[in-house]
């Protein structure tokens, strides 16, 4: 199964009409009614995955595809799936993302691919479109990972049933297992049509903000994503030995803090020297021991988050890592890794000709941080695009895209999503 | 008042005879039986100052005191003394240390002070030396700080009763004062002889380990202490911007953790340079907020405990450090400060003239850790010396020193208060 490389003139015309039919007041007005289920005094939203909170959120979504004549089916994951028919028995071109929030979240990270998806929903059915292929709107569920570990849950479940059964034993930090919060969903919410995971997709295209400063320095206000960043994650232990910071010279110590900084320093340089501008390196979570003023460091452990497109990159960061931990007597530990994601040719080829349609400035970047895409990736033809955040800004209250760019995003999705499901 | 400048041959002689009769068994025994008290099952000592058990220590330290002919006197704030009366009415030359502990404390620190003065007593009444001065032994309260803060509040009290209202109402983690520890530690404790605070003393020697490694380094089993090094405490506070990990490029972010390692390996730097070798700098507390993995640090706070010698060191740093927070856009925030100490050149000589009668190889150090003679040497003539500490370990259970160390310590002490208080 592939998408079609190619844009027919008709069916250009089309998408075009559809982008049109997007209405910036429902668009907008979706987008605050959706951040009132978990709003916090702040501005912000607190909506864990399957909590209370979200299922009234979700409960609030079905009405609105209903309202739109959508059939809701939902898989043993709890992702829901809003289906306008097409007029063939085909698979779906697949839009949406994710509702649930960091618990101080914004409006935006998330909710907005799942309601500008809706929103194109609405924009085919004002233009009078019937499309050859289902379009569906997908709510992945738990994607942040804050209620639940691992995050990317609903998405990573649909494509690799096989992870179900250990996500399902999962506890929050009450002890509820996702087993137990998705008995609830299917309580709250009842009478949904089932959904097999895995089923086959046409093609699945994410809208979402960037959450980085790309776009707004570039002064674009749409960006063609072409892949997600590879990483790797590890945690450095350097060993010491705690001392009394007052007796002990200087060169009798073994101070962890002072090997951890030169090791710290050496891996950031190496990091840069390797991956140039694309490199994303940070050292975000340490712990001392004992941490106390007047004692010299025993242990330190500091993380590494290291991000790349190049996958060669990537591996030349690991094997320089552990050639420079050798050096300085310390150990890695690797927690994490994800190898980068180039998505689809066939389906950026849409994006492009969405986005260009709608703006003369559309850069290509790749994505810094995760998406449900980076697994559907795996399972269909797939592709993202971003709008601007304000000062890039995201997994904050104050995350904030320009209302003429969240338009223009779901114009630009309304645009590639008419042309891949084929107008009629 | 002062201590006499010079020894007589006389003097010399009796105190060399007072010096022999330090019984090692008799030492080794009693350090063994006080260590008894709160003893840990990793061979540490857990004494919490005026704890139920540092009162049975106390009690039996007391008995042995009175096995000795002392009698013994207790000040308000409790601090101990045990008093070997002297031929005349004049005011007591007095050794001793501390007898609480870390919780995980070892079995030398503070406790071999008392020990050993207890020994200097057995020893001038086994060598039948009668002294024109008292000689007193002290056991300071709460020197270590860990149950009531601040440390040294027994030994800085007497110096000073100002403070003592304010340490009274100090309270311990389960919220009992210090007033309501003391009235425990009289109602344990009855009938023990006032001593009012600040009484006059002809002088001070206190005899501890070295808690670092100096003197073992040198091959040397004694040292003579010259002073305790001076200390300032800072908070370096450093501000950035909380930022996702994968979004955002390395020339945009304000990574505090960044800031916060560039202006350390400044600090350092400064330090060194401007106090050499006798430096000792430590940045041994850390705060890093928000600590994720995948966040970019908005905060970090870290501890200098900078120490010297040298006042005009001391304020050199206090300058240039003041010049480098402001060139790099983040904030000192001074916590503690105590100058260095200079102890009393005559006593010096005593406790000189003791050690090279018992050791060819005596070096001059300077303390780095604090002690109660810290603040004694604001009320009189004032000294210490030291005994090597294995490893340079303290604060610890592995916390020890050689037997014959041990010994040789507890006899320069006999020499040195034996001749301080006028043998007859």
């Amino acid at each position: 199964m592939s998408a079609p490389m190619t844009v027919t003139t008709d069916a250009r015309t089309l998408a075009a009409q559809v982008a049109k039919h997007v209405d910036p007041a429902r668009l907008l007005a979706s987008i605050a009614t959706l951040a009132s289920f978990g709003a916090r005094d702040d501005g912000g939203v607190n909506r864990p995955a399957l909590s209370e909170t979200d299922l009234r959120a979700r409960a609030w979504l079905i009405d609105q595809a209903r309202a739109l004549g959508c059939d809701i089916h939902v898989d043993d994951c709890a992702n829901l799936f809003f289906r306008r028919a097409g007029t063939e028995d085909l698979p779906p071109v697949v839009t949406g993302s994710h509702a649930d929030t960091q618990p101080t979240g914004g409006k935006l990270d998330g909710c907005y691919g799942v309601l500008a998806g809706l929103e194109v929903l609405a924009a085919l059915a004002d233009a009078g479109v019937r499309t050859r292929h289902p379009v569906d709107v997908v709510v992945w569920t738990n994607e942040e990972g804050t209620r639940f570990q691992p995050g990317a849950m609903g998405s990573s479940a649909f494509v690799d049933p096989a992870r179900l059964p250990r996500y399902l034993a999962a506890t929050d930090a009450a002890g509820v297992t996702l087993a137990t919060a998705i008995d609830a969903h299917r309580n709250a919410l009842p009478g949904l049509s089932p959904r097999e995971a895995a089923a086959p997709m046409q093609a699945f295209v994410e809208l979402h903000i960037e959450q980085g400063p790309l776009l707004e320095m570039a002064g674009a206000p749409l960006g063609v994503v072409d892949g997600i960043q590879g990483v790797s994650w590890y945690d450095v232990h350097c060993a010491g030995s705690a001392a009394h910071a007052g007796t002990t010279p200087m060169a009798a110590r073994r101070d962890a803090m002072s090997l951890a900084c030169a090791v710290r320093a050496e891996i950031e340089a190496l990091a840069s020297d390797l991956g140039g501008d694309l490199t994303r390196v940070t050292f975000g979570r340490w712990s001392i021991v004992p941490n106390a003023i007047n004692t010299i460091a025993s242990n330190v452990t500091f993380s590494i988050d290291f991000r790349h497109p190049d996958p060669a990159v990537l591996d030349a960061f690991d094997r320089a890592l552990a050639q420079c931990v050798t050096r300085h007597g310390v150990r890695a530990e690797a927690l994490f890794v994800n190898p980068p994601v180039a998505f689809d040719a066939s389906v950026l080829t849409h994006v492009r000709e969405a986005c260009d349609t709608l703006s003369d400035k559309v850069p290509t970047l790749t994505s810094g941080a995760f998406h449900d895409a980076m697994y559907l990736a795996r399972h269909c033809p797939t592709a993202m695009l971003f709008v601007p955040s304000r000062d890039g800004i995201s997994h904050n209250p104050a995350e904030a895209t320009d209302d003429a760019h969240l338009v223009l995003g779901a114009r630009a999705l309304a645009h590639c999503i008419a042309s891949l499901s084929q107008p009629l």
